[in-house]
């Protein structure tokens, strides 16, 4: 007799997981702000192995509403199951020469994103993220895909506003935004508890996020307001815009069901 | 020196009410099950004036994810203060011989929405309300819109799961559904607590819904599923389908400055 | 046959109400902040009716933890329908002379404490509060009830921190707090949305609070620390502190089922 | 220059982390539940290594309202960071012939409580949980501590109430419960990602759980209930009672800063 599930708690039918087995399937709503914050706070964020990008503080903040499922896809009818949304920054580094990007600081709003962001090096808290939605039917309440529409979002978290942003579209973007693009390497961390041995983490290891069947809409691009709000628990705020660059809103899709490790920390 | 706004709390100016002064304009995706229940029960939900409907039982339940906001629209970058879901349940009866739907029971997941339905009639109570998005790209976790798509809807409250309903589209409906049809009266109640006199609220008024500024998608419609549960604080189980009808999924629009006082209860 | 139930929603059996019949029984550990704001900003908040104080500016912050139920009880094994969180503001005034408290501004975790406060003129908002408790243990964790003890409280509403306040303590104090006093006079107010009378309320009255059965802990008085934080839907911070009073720690218990009107606005 | 933090996010800093670097101090009210549940199912939760205990399905359930806070305490003055409820389960077995407890389900109601349970083998969810309290003044709405006092506790999580639980106090116990005593072993676990290796997690150790300064109020001694609803991504239902024991209430406080790896599965 053995406990099944992909991660706790495992259960005799593996039916109680947290994280239900991969592959994760996700859909979503982005918010996306090209930016550059002071070069010596992106650096101060940069894991071991990633050295500084050769565009100084380039960074992105995303706003994200989500919907994901596994391959039933029966979280799909109980949709507290496949739901959330979540608030990142990704900044631009090097990592053996290359570009790529990486994820300090991350908030999402549900109990099973939060362990499926951690099992992937995302390091996410918990927040209330809201952005605003477009439903396609030309009224006052919908902004519409066009020109002029404008589109916010915001976090708290920690009973504090910490983020806000907003993206005014413009035109259809020739391409896509760049300061989030892949490669995107993050740090997978547990802690150890063993007294004497709290410095020595339990798993600390440089990853590189894998993906496949990557869909994307039309992109449309505009301009964008960026603002990020210092708290007590929270350090986001040295990495608030110094120059803010250009706002895209797109549909995005794909699935994860690997992860590379780069290397131990 | 006066005070300003057009609910409590109201200010010095006018910022701070909780619902701010009309028009509200809301746009929502709908999900609507149409079906019968028990005659009796819903006769015994029949407010003062109304007479059972001579389809007996006749009922529609409806999931509804909301964004709304005032004529400057500030909310819409704001979201937290234009977006909302509720559900809710309407039955069927005649007001002067006339057909007519009202609303027994319904929760909505935010204050201001909460306070807006008090307003209208709405006998609204804070619950926690989940429906199947699409976001119109071809991937596994997006139902789409077209034939086979399933989108489901939930509702909590009180710490237990109260309704959970789906529908399964199977085609473009040649009309909409007619259960949760215009014209729509609700009563206004506001309690009044001097001693004595707990009886004797000080608004209680049948209403009729006026709207304007109509707009919808196309409905799709399809087979449904719907089931209420029961709960101590709870007696809309009373009116669990007892016959299922069609399901339907549209977006729908409209703005709301006016209510009709039908007669004093 | 007819609806019954004390408030929205009516029901065949009246177990649906949001807020039940009264008398309600409240106990609470209250954290109450004296201090005096600008007086120009208190005045500016007075409902009509009532004029400055001789002491300007005077107000008190509260915090308090409650838990309450009905003549039945039968709320208490069920606790979410019999706790709640509140953060309000009183400030001093005259009514015909003499001296009265009215609460402008008040937040509330839970909806059946939203729409209990609108029956009795607290103009709550729904909002995030929390508060030190203290556990009866000598243990790190817990402050205790003592010199040096700090107990803090917080409120977030509309995804942002609005309020926060500490009371260290420092001996029993020889009398309780004053700001905070009661008569407590509020204005009851609903509002009517038939077209052109969206300024001519339903209800538009000031009341005067009445209780029963009070009982208090011993209050222990000490130093205090409050700040009123503003946000775009929120005008409380206006009454942020000019200079600060004492702080008090205690326990409160009363019954409300009556509510004098003391005259039509 | 180095990533500060005991757990992600890790921060220039360190102040971001999640969960701060231990000691942790934690105080709470305990509900204790004593009970037998079917034995088999007992089995089935058991974790490699651990036998069946000799009285079997010897079960304890326990919703606790808990304050923490590390070594500087700063959490208490801002106690959204200190403040959470929890429900768990604990079942009795043998390791090496020795008793033990060990707890396959849990629930908690904030981010950080979740992942400090995860780092010490705690399985959590995210969960909402609801403990009467007594604020040790008489009044009705206070169950004060004595013979016939009435406690409850209930849990909801994924929008369905899945427990609730009641102690009625009759006398000061002779002694505590024992069904949730120490040693408690867990496992700790961390998922692996990368593909064809989904069921080889990073971290999967069986651990002895060590605290130290552990302090108790008395306990009280009563007649409990208990009952758990089944989900369909739980399966604590199975634990379900079968047989009832006593239910007990106190306070306890106790600090955590070690853990002991009894072996790797």
């Amino acid at each position: 007799m053995t406990l099944e599930g992909y991660s706790l708690p495992r259960s005799p039918e593996g039916r109680a997981s947290l994280v239900p087995r991969p592959p994760w399937h996700y859909v979503g709503d982005f918010l996306v702000i090209e930016y550059w914050a002071d070069p010596d706070a992106v650096q101060a964020v940069l894991p071991p192995g990633l050295e500084p990008h050769p565009d100084p503080g380039r960074c992105a903040a995303l706003f994200v509403d989500w919907q994901s499922c596994t391959d039933g896809g029966g979280e799909l009818l109980d949709p507290a199951r496949s739901q959330y949304r979540e608030f990142f920054i990704v900044v631009n580094a090097l990592l053996d020469g290359a570009e790529v990007t990486t994820c300090p600081y991350i908030w999402v709003d549900r109990d099973f994103a939060l362990a499926r962001g951690w099992i992937q090096g995302f390091p996410k808290k918990l927040g209330s993220i809201w952005i605003t939605r477009t439903f396609g039917l030309e009224c006052r309440p919908d902004p519409g895909i066009g020109p002029g529409a404008a589109f916010g979002g915001t976090l708290a978290a920690g009973e504090r506003r910490l983020a806000e942003g907003a993206v005014t579209l413009e035109r259809l973007a020739l391409s896509g935004p760049t300061h989030n693009g892949p490669p995107l390497v993050n740090v997978r961390h547990f802690p150890r508890l063993a007294a004497g041995r709290h410095d020595e983490p339990a798993v600390h290891e440089l990853v590189r996020a894998r993906s496949r069947d990557r869909a994307s809409s039309p992109i449309w691009e505009g301009s964008a307001t960026l603002a990020l709000h210092g708290a007590p628990s929270e350090e986001h705020d040295r990495l608030a815009p110094v120059r803010l660059g250009r706002g895209f809103r797109f549909t995005f899709a794909y699935t994860v069901d690997d992860l590379e490790t780069v290397r131990e920390l």
